[in-house]
């Protein structure tokens, strides 16, 4: 079984809502009996971002205040102009952030350091029902 | 077949020429008989970015626009006093936005939202070719 | 021997300290005996970035900064509020950065550009011992 992919779904409640997903994706790793290998983490859709990050409060309230102070909510925005949705600035930050990342997964569980988190962070301007795909690839334990 | 590798090419009008290669892509996973896994799409030279992005014209204008907004064309970077060929922030914007992107496989298709596509956004100043590297692994269907 | 996984550590001297590390990863997929595939590499820990960039003095300096630019130190971030360690923008420069990259292997090599080096950036403000964890996924010459 060298490949295994699964995915969960989670609501968030808009703009900055920043959800830690460590343990859901390390259940999909453990159901996976890949020991060593990767833990790919894909947000589907383009206004949600996926990173690792301290979960904590602190960066709970810093990291959307950055992203909304480097690329500020505007209606001048091309996509604005042409979809009148109000989250041309989502779509930027989420792709700067990036929609998915990649974790190791060493002797069956992910290799984290302790204040390093996988989070789903919401850069859309409205709640959003997400779904992340989780796909394990590497050697299974054949014992 | 675990494992897949194929590259394509093609060419760039310079600083922000964003391109679709989704469909590319989608036909190397097709080629690569794998169901289940990962595609990565890198590209190789340090002044372009692949991203999943909506791509939409909107679009296309804005993330250029930010990066130039952020990380501006400038002679003062320390690359431009040495190189003097005015692609300091190219280095910088792409190394920001990244130069490789992985997205999950599923039932042998990219497993993408309707509004997210696999884009390579031109950074440098100038035209390019650009030769993007896919690699597929995972689970091949064995039937 | 689909899949291989090793680890280094190294010594950094604090925030804007970049490590040429692509020899490092370089004999890690040598060794894994992967001809085709990607290397996966992860700084375990939130506060150090790896990227890929054109390794060379000028851009050594225009990175971090560039990122202290945009994501200045300050003693107002909700992390230091909490904390007080002073890495309030360390946490958030890495995570925009990211703490891992993928890298193709074909033929046995890392497929990166002769301008195209993987780098770990030293975000934190003091001085650190950085694990990194690369892991080589795809298929093994078997001849």
């Amino acid at each position: 079984m060298p490949s295994h992919q699964a995915r969960f779904t989670l609501s968030t409640t808009g703009h900055g809502d920043m959800h830690d997903i460590t343990s859901r994706v390390a259940d999909i790793v453990r159901g996976s009996r890949i020991t060593t290998g990767v833990a790919h983490v894909h947000n589907v859709g383009s206004t949600g971002a996926i990173a690792t990050i301290e979960f904590e409060p602190g960066l709970q309230h810093d990291m959307p205040a950055i992203l909304d102070r480097l690329i500020p909510p505007s209606r001048d925005y091309g996509h604005e102009q042409a979809w009148h949705d109000g989250n041309g600035h989502s779509h930027l930050q989420a792709t700067w952030l990036g929609q998915s990342e990649t974790v190791p997964v060493g002797a069956g569980q992910l290799v984290l350091g302790t204040w390093q988190q996988i989070v789903l962070l919401e850069c859309d301007v409205r709640p959003r029902k997400r779904t992340i795909v989780v796909t394990v690839t590497g050697d299974a334990d054949t014992q």
